[in-house]
Protein backbone atom coordinates (compact mmCIF):
# COMPACT_ATOMS: atom_id res chain seq x y z
CA UNK A 1 0.00 0.00 0.00
CA UNK A 2 1.12 3.24 -1.07
CA UNK A 3 1.64 6.69 1.01
CA UNK A 4 -1.57 8.41 1.68
CA UNK A 5 -1.89 11.45 -1.08
CA UNK A 6 -2.62 14.65 0.74
CA UNK A 7 -5.99 16.54 0.99
CA UNK A 8 -7.59 17.54 -2.18
CA UNK A 9 -9.45 21.52 -1.41
CA UNK A 10 -12.58 22.02 -3.58
CA UNK A 11 -14.90 25.08 -3.66
CA UNK A 12 -18.25 24.50 -4.74
CA UNK A 13 -19.25 26.59 -8.18
CA UNK A 14 -22.83 26.66 -6.99
CA UNK A 15 -25.63 26.21 -4.97
CA UNK A 16 -28.80 23.79 -5.22
CA UNK A 17 -32.28 25.36 -4.57
CA UNK A 18 -34.88 22.69 -3.95
CA UNK A 19 -38.29 21.66 -2.13
CA UNK A 20 -36.88 19.25 0.13
CA UNK A 21 -35.33 21.11 3.26
CA UNK A 22 -34.51 18.28 5.59
CA UNK A 23 -33.48 14.82 4.61
CA UNK A 24 -36.86 12.81 6.21
CA UNK A 25 -38.92 12.53 2.88
CA UNK A 26 -36.06 13.60 0.19
CA UNK A 27 -36.43 10.93 -2.52
CA UNK A 28 -33.24 9.13 -2.36
CA UNK A 29 -33.12 9.09 -6.05
CA UNK A 30 -34.44 11.21 -8.68
CA UNK A 31 -35.60 8.15 -10.87
CA UNK A 32 -37.46 6.81 -8.36
CA UNK A 33 -39.62 10.33 -7.47
CA UNK A 34 -39.20 12.41 -11.17
CA UNK A 35 -41.57 15.31 -9.87
CA UNK A 36 -39.30 16.90 -7.95
CA UNK A 37 -38.20 20.23 -9.10
CA UNK A 38 -35.53 23.16 -8.55
CA UNK A 39 -32.92 25.04 -9.64
CA UNK A 40 -28.91 25.10 -9.62
CA UNK A 41 -27.58 28.50 -9.28
CA UNK A 42 -24.25 28.68 -10.96
CA UNK A 43 -21.88 31.34 -9.57
CA UNK A 44 -21.75 33.88 -11.89
CA UNK A 45 -17.56 33.30 -12.23
CA UNK A 46 -18.26 30.17 -13.58
CA UNK A 47 -21.35 30.40 -15.48
CA UNK A 48 -19.11 30.56 -19.21
CA UNK A 49 -18.61 26.98 -18.56
CA UNK A 50 -22.53 26.47 -18.97
CA UNK A 51 -22.30 27.09 -22.66
CA UNK A 52 -23.57 24.26 -24.72
CA UNK A 53 -25.31 22.60 -22.12
CA UNK A 54 -28.58 23.30 -23.08
CA UNK A 55 -28.64 20.59 -25.77
CA UNK A 56 -28.76 17.88 -23.11
CA UNK A 57 -31.50 16.58 -21.61
CA UNK A 58 -29.64 14.94 -18.98
CA UNK A 59 -26.84 16.21 -16.77
CA UNK A 60 -24.13 14.79 -13.75
CA UNK A 61 -24.05 16.64 -10.66
CA UNK A 62 -21.25 16.38 -8.34
CA UNK A 63 -21.72 17.53 -4.92
CA UNK A 64 -21.56 17.71 -1.24
CA UNK A 65 -23.43 15.75 1.50
CA UNK A 66 -23.00 18.88 3.63
CA UNK A 67 -25.58 17.78 5.70
CA UNK A 68 -23.55 14.54 6.29
CA UNK A 69 -22.07 13.83 9.38
CA UNK A 70 -19.59 11.49 10.23
CA UNK A 71 -19.21 8.15 8.07
CA UNK A 72 -19.62 4.72 8.60
CA UNK A 73 -17.98 1.38 7.01
CA UNK A 74 -21.26 -0.58 6.86
CA UNK A 75 -24.81 0.76 6.17
CA UNK A 76 -28.29 -0.09 6.34
CA UNK A 77 -29.45 1.00 2.78
CA UNK A 78 -33.10 2.63 2.11
CA UNK A 79 -33.96 0.07 -0.24
CA UNK A 80 -32.60 -3.15 2.33
CA UNK A 81 -32.84 -4.17 5.88
CA UNK A 82 -29.66 -5.55 6.73
CA UNK A 83 -26.12 -3.89 6.14
CA UNK A 84 -24.16 -3.42 3.40
CA UNK A 85 -20.64 -2.04 2.61
CA UNK A 86 -20.76 1.60 2.63
CA UNK A 87 -19.21 1.60 -1.38
CA UNK A 88 -22.24 -0.71 -2.45
CA UNK A 89 -24.89 1.89 -1.63
CA UNK A 90 -25.43 5.45 -2.50
CA UNK A 91 -26.37 6.62 0.80
CA UNK A 92 -24.58 10.16 1.84
CA UNK A 93 -23.00 9.06 4.94
CA UNK A 94 -19.68 7.94 3.83
CA UNK A 95 -16.03 8.53 3.97
CA UNK A 96 -15.94 11.79 1.68
CA UNK A 97 -19.51 12.83 1.29
CA UNK A 98 -19.77 13.78 -2.37
CA UNK A 99 -22.68 13.11 -4.23
CA UNK A 100 -23.73 12.05 -7.92
CA UNK A 101 -26.83 12.65 -9.39
CA UNK A 102 -28.56 12.06 -13.08
CA UNK A 103 -31.02 15.05 -13.12
CA UNK A 104 -33.16 15.83 -15.67
CA UNK A 105 -32.30 20.00 -17.68
CA UNK A 106 -35.22 21.71 -18.23
CA UNK A 107 -34.02 25.03 -19.14
CA UNK A 108 -31.16 27.39 -18.45
CA UNK A 109 -32.02 30.94 -17.81
CA UNK A 110 -28.49 33.14 -17.57
CA UNK A 111 -26.25 31.07 -14.61
CA UNK A 112 -29.34 29.21 -13.17
CA UNK A 113 -30.44 25.62 -14.15
CA UNK A 114 -33.85 24.30 -14.16
CA UNK A 115 -34.13 20.69 -13.14
CA UNK A 116 -36.22 17.78 -12.83
CA UNK A 117 -36.10 14.10 -11.32
CA UNK A 118 -34.55 16.02 -8.25
CA UNK A 119 -33.09 14.10 -5.37
CA UNK A 120 -30.91 17.14 -3.46
CA UNK A 121 -31.29 18.95 -0.17
CA UNK A 122 -31.43 22.31 -0.82
CA UNK A 123 -28.45 24.77 -0.34
CA UNK A 124 -26.32 21.55 -0.85
CA UNK A 125 -22.99 23.31 -2.56
CA UNK A 126 -22.06 21.49 -6.56
CA UNK A 127 -18.56 20.67 -6.91
CA UNK A 128 -19.28 19.61 -10.57
CA UNK A 129 -21.64 19.49 -13.52
CA UNK A 130 -21.02 16.73 -16.22
CA UNK A 131 -22.85 15.75 -19.31
CA UNK A 132 -24.66 12.86 -19.15
CA UNK A 133 -23.72 10.50 -22.94
CA UNK A 134 -25.22 7.23 -22.55
CA UNK A 135 -22.75 6.16 -24.89
CA UNK A 136 -20.00 6.39 -22.44
CA UNK A 137 -22.28 6.24 -18.78
CA UNK A 138 -23.92 2.80 -19.87
CA UNK A 139 -23.31 -0.45 -20.40
CA UNK A 140 -24.66 -3.87 -21.74
CA UNK A 141 -25.01 -6.92 -19.06
CA UNK A 142 -24.62 -4.86 -16.15
CA UNK A 143 -25.29 -6.51 -13.16
CA UNK A 144 -26.21 -4.56 -9.87
CA UNK A 145 -25.61 -7.03 -6.91
CA UNK A 146 -27.49 -6.63 -3.69
CA UNK A 147 -30.09 -3.93 -5.71
CA UNK A 148 -30.75 -6.36 -8.68
CA UNK A 149 -32.95 -8.18 -5.79
CA UNK A 150 -34.74 -5.34 -4.69
CA UNK A 151 -38.44 -5.64 -6.69
CA UNK A 152 -40.66 -2.24 -8.05
CA UNK A 153 -42.88 -2.96 -4.88
CA UNK A 154 -40.08 -2.01 -2.34
CA UNK A 155 -38.68 0.62 -4.81
CA UNK A 156 -41.58 2.52 -4.72
CA UNK A 157 -42.09 2.24 -1.39
CA UNK A 158 -38.96 2.98 -0.13
CA UNK A 159 -38.39 5.79 -2.92
CA UNK A 160 -38.04 8.70 -0.04
CA UNK A 161 -35.45 9.09 2.53
CA UNK A 162 -36.16 8.20 6.60
CA UNK A 163 -34.00 9.77 9.24
CA UNK A 164 -31.04 7.46 9.45
CA UNK A 165 -28.66 9.31 7.95
CA UNK A 166 -29.17 12.80 9.52
CA UNK B 1 -26.87 34.65 -5.74
CA UNK B 2 -26.39 33.35 -2.06
CA UNK B 3 -22.82 33.94 -0.50
CA UNK B 4 -20.40 31.24 -1.31
CA UNK B 5 -19.73 28.19 0.88
CA UNK B 6 -16.37 27.43 2.54
CA UNK B 7 -14.05 24.97 1.29
CA UNK B 8 -14.43 21.14 1.48
CA UNK B 9 -11.57 19.36 2.43
CA UNK B 10 -11.38 15.52 1.43
CA UNK B 11 -8.83 12.73 1.57
CA UNK B 12 -8.29 9.67 -0.94
CA UNK B 13 -9.88 6.80 0.70
CA UNK B 14 -7.38 4.70 -1.88
CA UNK B 15 -5.37 5.04 -5.49
CA UNK B 16 -5.61 4.00 -9.21
CA UNK B 17 -2.75 1.51 -10.62
CA UNK B 18 -2.98 2.07 -14.44
CA UNK B 19 -0.51 1.39 -17.12
CA UNK B 20 -1.25 4.87 -17.98
CA UNK B 21 1.49 6.88 -16.85
CA UNK B 22 0.83 9.87 -19.00
CA UNK B 23 -2.15 11.40 -20.23
CA UNK B 24 -1.11 11.78 -23.28
CA UNK B 25 -2.43 8.35 -24.98
CA UNK B 26 -4.67 7.29 -21.97
CA UNK B 27 -8.43 6.46 -23.29
CA UNK B 28 -10.81 9.83 -23.07
CA UNK B 29 -13.61 6.99 -21.53
CA UNK B 30 -13.16 3.53 -21.03
CA UNK B 31 -16.44 2.41 -23.10
CA UNK B 32 -14.08 3.72 -26.38
CA UNK B 33 -11.00 1.85 -25.10
CA UNK B 34 -12.23 -1.40 -23.09
CA UNK B 35 -9.04 -3.28 -23.23
CA UNK B 36 -7.05 -1.49 -20.39
CA UNK B 37 -7.05 -3.04 -17.19
CA UNK B 38 -5.37 -1.71 -13.85
CA UNK B 39 -6.48 -1.63 -10.04
CA UNK B 40 -7.40 0.48 -7.34
CA UNK B 41 -6.06 -0.19 -3.81
CA UNK B 42 -8.38 1.09 -0.98
CA UNK B 43 -6.72 2.01 1.65
CA UNK B 44 -6.90 -0.67 4.31
CA UNK B 45 -8.75 1.99 6.83
CA UNK B 46 -11.53 1.91 4.46
CA UNK B 47 -11.58 -1.79 3.37
CA UNK B 48 -14.22 -3.15 5.49
CA UNK B 49 -16.89 -0.80 2.66
CA UNK B 50 -16.12 -2.82 0.17
CA UNK B 51 -18.47 -5.36 1.67
CA UNK B 52 -20.85 -6.60 -0.93
CA UNK B 53 -19.61 -4.53 -3.85
CA UNK B 54 -18.25 -7.83 -5.41
CA UNK B 55 -21.66 -8.44 -6.79
CA UNK B 56 -21.83 -5.21 -9.23
CA UNK B 57 -20.41 -5.81 -12.96
CA UNK B 58 -19.48 -1.69 -13.23
CA UNK B 59 -18.78 0.70 -10.60
CA UNK B 60 -18.45 4.31 -10.40
CA UNK B 61 -15.39 5.97 -9.40
CA UNK B 62 -15.06 9.47 -8.71
CA UNK B 63 -11.24 10.67 -8.27
CA UNK B 64 -9.51 13.72 -8.61
CA UNK B 65 -7.53 14.62 -11.88
CA UNK B 66 -4.24 14.94 -10.00
CA UNK B 67 -2.19 16.06 -13.38
CA UNK B 68 -4.61 18.84 -14.25
CA UNK B 69 -3.35 22.31 -13.52
CA UNK B 70 -5.60 25.62 -13.37
CA UNK B 71 -8.90 25.42 -15.58
CA UNK B 72 -11.02 26.98 -18.39
CA UNK B 73 -14.21 27.59 -18.65
CA UNK B 74 -14.31 27.52 -22.87
CA UNK B 75 -12.05 24.18 -23.83
CA UNK B 76 -11.89 22.18 -27.23
CA UNK B 77 -12.86 18.48 -25.87
CA UNK B 78 -10.69 15.53 -28.02
CA UNK B 79 -14.42 14.70 -30.06
CA UNK B 80 -14.79 17.94 -31.22
CA UNK B 81 -13.18 20.97 -33.54
CA UNK B 82 -14.97 24.14 -31.66
CA UNK B 83 -14.36 25.47 -27.75
CA UNK B 84 -17.41 24.16 -25.69
CA UNK B 85 -18.26 25.03 -22.35
CA UNK B 86 -16.30 23.13 -20.14
CA UNK B 87 -20.07 21.59 -17.75
CA UNK B 88 -21.02 20.41 -21.53
CA UNK B 89 -17.67 18.38 -21.33
CA UNK B 90 -15.91 15.57 -19.45
CA UNK B 91 -12.52 17.29 -19.57
CA UNK B 92 -10.22 17.20 -16.93
CA UNK B 93 -9.26 20.43 -16.68
CA UNK B 94 -12.25 21.71 -14.38
CA UNK B 95 -13.04 24.30 -11.60
CA UNK B 96 -13.15 21.85 -9.40
CA UNK B 97 -10.96 18.62 -11.42
CA UNK B 98 -13.18 15.94 -10.42
CA UNK B 99 -13.42 12.66 -12.22
CA UNK B 100 -16.22 10.16 -13.10
CA UNK B 101 -15.85 7.06 -14.15
CA UNK B 102 -17.67 4.07 -14.88
CA UNK B 103 -15.57 0.74 -14.69
CA UNK B 104 -16.17 -2.85 -15.06
CA UNK B 105 -15.24 -4.71 -11.97
CA UNK B 106 -13.43 -7.71 -12.76
CA UNK B 107 -12.52 -9.02 -8.97
CA UNK B 108 -12.10 -7.97 -5.88
CA UNK B 109 -9.07 -9.32 -3.47
CA UNK B 110 -8.93 -8.21 0.12
CA UNK B 111 -8.57 -4.12 0.00
CA UNK B 112 -7.77 -4.51 -4.22
CA UNK B 113 -10.42 -4.08 -7.01
CA UNK B 114 -9.27 -5.00 -10.42
CA UNK B 115 -11.07 -3.14 -13.26
CA UNK B 116 -11.27 -2.72 -16.59
CA UNK B 117 -12.00 -0.31 -19.15
CA UNK B 118 -9.90 1.51 -17.43
CA UNK B 119 -9.36 5.27 -18.50
CA UNK B 120 -7.43 6.50 -15.36
CA UNK B 121 -4.00 7.96 -14.77
CA UNK B 122 -1.59 5.79 -12.69
CA UNK B 123 -1.36 7.29 -9.19
CA UNK B 124 -4.64 9.27 -9.02
CA UNK B 125 -6.00 10.04 -5.74
CA UNK B 126 -9.49 7.81 -5.23
CA UNK B 127 -12.33 9.92 -3.20
CA UNK B 128 -14.85 7.71 -3.51
CA UNK B 129 -16.59 3.87 -5.35
CA UNK B 130 -19.96 4.11 -5.93
CA UNK B 131 -22.58 0.92 -7.11
CA UNK B 132 -23.67 1.29 -10.94
CA UNK B 133 -27.66 0.81 -11.27
CA UNK B 134 -28.99 0.52 -14.42
CA UNK B 135 -32.27 1.84 -12.71
CA UNK B 136 -31.41 5.16 -11.33
CA UNK B 137 -28.06 5.99 -13.62
CA UNK B 138 -30.21 5.75 -16.78
CA UNK B 139 -32.92 7.55 -18.55
CA UNK B 140 -35.11 6.86 -21.51
CA UNK B 141 -35.08 9.32 -24.35
CA UNK B 142 -31.86 11.07 -23.53
CA UNK B 143 -30.59 13.57 -25.83
CA UNK B 144 -26.84 14.44 -25.48
CA UNK B 145 -26.18 17.68 -27.42
CA UNK B 146 -23.19 18.44 -29.21
CA UNK B 147 -22.11 14.82 -28.69
CA UNK B 148 -24.57 13.35 -30.63
CA UNK B 149 -23.66 14.79 -33.79
CA UNK B 150 -20.11 12.86 -32.97
CA UNK B 151 -20.10 9.93 -35.55
CA UNK B 152 -18.54 6.47 -34.63
CA UNK B 153 -15.73 7.17 -36.62
CA UNK B 154 -14.40 10.06 -34.62
CA UNK B 155 -15.04 8.18 -31.76
CA UNK B 156 -12.99 5.29 -32.21
CA UNK B 157 -10.08 7.41 -33.78
CA UNK B 158 -10.04 10.23 -30.79
CA UNK B 159 -10.99 7.90 -27.97
CA UNK B 160 -7.13 8.55 -26.76
CA UNK B 161 -5.98 11.54 -25.39
CA UNK B 162 -3.76 13.78 -26.51
CA UNK B 163 -1.35 16.62 -24.58
CA UNK B 164 -4.04 19.21 -25.46
CA UNK B 165 -4.97 19.29 -21.27
CA UNK B 166 -1.35 18.56 -19.71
Amino acid sequence: MGNEPASIIYRPIGVVRSPYVEPSGTPIQGALAPEGEGTIEIFEQYAEGLADLDGFSHIWVIYHFHRSQGFKLKVTPFMDDVERGVFSCRAPRRPNPVGLSLLKLLRIEGSILHVAELDILDETPVLDIKPHYPTVDTRPDVKSGWLDNVDSETRRKRGRADKRFT
